[in-house]
Order: C-alpha cells, then sequence, then structure tokens
C-alpha cells in the first residue's frame, strides 16, 4: 500500500514549486496533473508514470469521481502517488474530495502546499495584497459558482476573483452593486506565473474593457487597495492602463519575462 | 547599482520555499532575513551576508524606516540584496513601504511569492480552505489592528486569522458577535509548517481553550468551512480535540513531525 502526496505546483512556471515538492516528485512513481500545469515539472520526475486527468473550470462529478479512484487504485499497487494540483491544493483545488476518497480506502496522504495565484499575481505586479493602515484584509474566492452564477461583494479592503476571466461585465456591475465606488482600482492578470502573464489596470466601471486582452486565459482579478500600484516598475511583466493603450500599442501585449 | 530580491521563504521549514527562491538566494551577496526564518535558509546561501532586521508583531516607525534605508544603501553597493520575508511578501509582509522606498531610489525589484501560514495550516492540517458547494470564499486578515484593536467578522464561508495567538478569548467573543453559531468549528495550528507544529479543534465558544496550548507561538485561527476535518488522519501533526484532552495526554503536544 502506497500513499498519496499531494502538491501545489504553483500557478505556471515550473520553478514556483516548493523545494519539498520538487523532491517528493522525484520519488514519484506515478504522477496524476492537471491541465494547466507547466510540462517542465516533468523533468522533476522523468522516471515516473505521467497521467492526465486535466479539467477545466469545474469538473462534474463523473470526472471527479474518476479521479478519485484512480488515486485509489495507482495508491495500492505504487508507494509514492503524486498528485500535482495547479495553485495551492487547499484553495479551489477540490481537495476535499480526494482526500476524502483516500480516507475511505485507508490510504495515508500528506499534502505539500504551494503558491497561489492571487499571490503570484501580487508578486508579478509588486502590488502586495495587504497594505500598512487600509489593507488589513483578503478575500479569495470565485467569482463563478458551478451553476454559473456570478457572486462578488465588498467584504475584505482586498478582493481576488479567481476564474472571472469570462465574467468581467457582469463582476463589475456587481462589484458597483456592491458599494465599490465606480473608481476603486481593479488589477487583472492571467497567467499569473507564466512567462508569457499580462497584468492591466483598470477601475471598477471600466473593467469590462480588460475581456478581449485576457480572453481565453486563466485570469485573476484583484480589487481595491491591493490593486493600487506601489511606485515601482514591474519590469518583468506588461502592465497597462486599459485596453486603449493596447491599441495604441499592440505589441505591448506580447512583451513577457526574460 | 544592484537589484533587490523580495522572497517569500514559507511559513517555517526551509523546503518550503520555492525552486526560485532557493536559486535567488544561491547568487545572493547579501540577505536581510527575519526572526522567524528557518536558520537552514543559510546553507543555501553559504557566501552570503546574512543580516538580521528581524521584528515581531508591527514593527514602529523606525524599525521599518531603518530597513528601507537598509535595502537601498546595500543595492547600491552589491549585485543581488535579497529581502527574506517569512510566509507570502505580499501577505502581511509589510512589501509596500520597502517597495516604495527602492522606487524612490530607483532601485530594480523583484518579487518571488511564498507559501502564506493560511496554507501551510491548511496543508498540514489537511484541511482544504475552499469545499465544494458551501466553502466558496477564504478570508485572510490579521485580528489585531497596530493600534491593538481586535477587529473580527464574518466575511467569507472560511476566515483565517493571522498573529491571533494572545487574543483567543477576545477573538472568540467577537466571533460570536458577528453571529457565528457557538458551535462553529475552529482550527488552530502554531508553528505551522515547522516541525514542532500543534494544531487543535475547536469551536467558536470553546476558543479560549486554545490559548495555553499555543501560547507563545505565531498562531493562524481558522473559522467556518475550512477548519472541518475531511476524515482522513494528518498524521504528521497533533490533532486535539481541546485541551481538555492536552490535559489527559500531557505528552500528546511534544509529538511533532518526523
Amino acid at each position: 500500500m502506497g500513499q498519496v502526496i499531494f502538491i501545489g505546483a504553483g500557478p505556471g512556471a515550473a520553478d514556483l514549486i516548493t523545494l519539498r515538492g520538487a523532491r517528493w516528485l522525484a520519488r514519484a512513481d506515478v504522477v496524476l496533473f492537471d491541465a494547466l500545469t507547466d510540462p517542465a515539472l516533468r523533468d522533476l520526475a522523468p522516471a515516473a508514470r505521467w497521467v492526465d486527468v486535466g479539467k477545466r473550470g469545474f469538473a462534474d462529478a463523473t470526472g471527479q469521481a474518476t479521479i478519485d479512484a484512480m488515486l485509489v487504485r495507482f495508491a495500492r499497487s505504487h508507494a509514492v502517488v503524486v498528485r500535482l494540483k495547479g495553485g495551492d491544493p487547499s484553495v479551489f483545488g477540490r481537495l476535499e474530495e480526494e482526500l476524502q476518497a483516500l480516507a475511505a480506502a485507508h490510504i495515508e496522504c500528506e499534502v505539500v502546499p504551494g503558491v497561489t495565484a492571487a499571490l503570484a499575481a501580487a508578486a508579478a505586479q509588486q502590488r502586495p495584497l495587504t497594505r500598512r493602515g487600509h489593507g488589513r484584509s483578503v478575500s479569495l474566492s470565485t467569482a463563478m459558482t458551478r451553476e454559473g452564477h456570478l457572486q462578488a461583494g465588498r467584504h475584505a479592503d482586498t478582493e481576488v476573483f479567481y476564474m472571472a476571466g469570462r465574467q468581467l461585465a457582469r463582476l463589475s456591475r456587481q462589484l458597483l452593486a456592491a458599494g465599490w465606488p465606480s473608481d476603486s482600482p481593479v488589477c487583472v492578470v492571467s497567467r499569473a506565473g507564466w512567462p508569457d502573464q499580462i497584468g492591466s489596470d483598470h477601475q471598477v466601471a471600466s473593467l469590462p474593457q480588460a475581456t478581449l486582452l485576457h480572453a481565453g486565459r486563466p485570469t485573476v482579478v484583484t480589487v481595491g487597495a491591493g490593486a493600487v500600484g506601489t511606485g515601482g516598475a514591474a519590469p518583468a511583466t506588461v502592465c497597462l492602463p486599459t485596453v486603449t493603450a493596447l491599441q495604441d500599442h499592440p505589441t505591448a501585449a506580447l512583451r513577457s519575462r526574460p
């Protein structure tokens, strides 16, 4: 009987995994990974069998049940099974279901934390999520429910929304309805932590303008205190004031981390 | 003129730093570090000059200004200056002030994200912060303001409080006043991610009983959906139902990660 190690791979580039995660990968017999995992991580476990269980957005129940069953099956025939998840496994990682399935089968687990997308976006844009005096709380939430409903409020000094890319116009309206002033700062980052990451600055009322720029890319939206620039350049990422600026300089979106 | 690399060291054990952070440390000429940094991280930058700028809790203005000035001074005479911070630099890391000081001096910066304490506590206790259906939002906040006021509410399905260890009785009262049912689950973890980490389970009304167990240790308090156990054992950490259980088994608190 083997054990299952859940590892947060971080939000993108392979070097944002932790040393502990990398060391477990080196010992892995099997790695179950998601669609958004950087292929470069395979170099950390070249001898392991890599199994793609990728799913984007909210998986249906069947998909999750299949993954649960695969984890149990592999753990019964291999010493070290790694379940590699994008970001951090404890934040929007569907970790609960997989832990419960393994607990029911009496299989030992360990969870190695990782860098969740909100932190990677903040680092890349040099926008701390907390600020002295006026940024004491941070809320992480999905803008979209599984049923496709959008829920956005004003619960913290800094609100970070995951998986919001397709809903920026509705998100803007809900933020206004929740009491955010129309000129509240919003920072939108897609593919946070990847070489082709893009960041752009907006206000709550003009957030719909970000839709085109980040279309089809995993997107994190930061609203409030943590969206304000700190005066320094963030040289490694694109940072555009609005989509208008992008249209003025169409190549800007192609610049990326060196 | 050098550059300053802010690196999140993670919440404790040295192997929770990212590969990117470790690689930057290997290139560092100077490392400014905080009190809670694992001394084992020194092995990653043995040739660098290590400067302790440690401060616990809220530093006074002079302390922060001194650190800001040191960063600028070192960056003017060294190629790679690392500012190593516990957890993630963007979450309660006082990053804003240091970025602003370096921007004013036209010094180039990069921020490498890290694992913040809430994620490490969730991983170690195998308690995902988000849950399917009923755990869609997570709030990270400091229970204490700089002025020593306590602020705690009910803003998310899962609330995580940093730096709350000394205020558990007041935190319990404020959570009840904010509308949390008295039997809402609470998971308290001190020194999350360290070998001597302790975790304990409580309810909002009985949270004051956790005070003795975690006294004098950096403590993270998780309330609500994310505090519920997932059925699996978290074999590597102590997990006590109440302080009563600790008194029944006084050696339990001494067990730790292997």
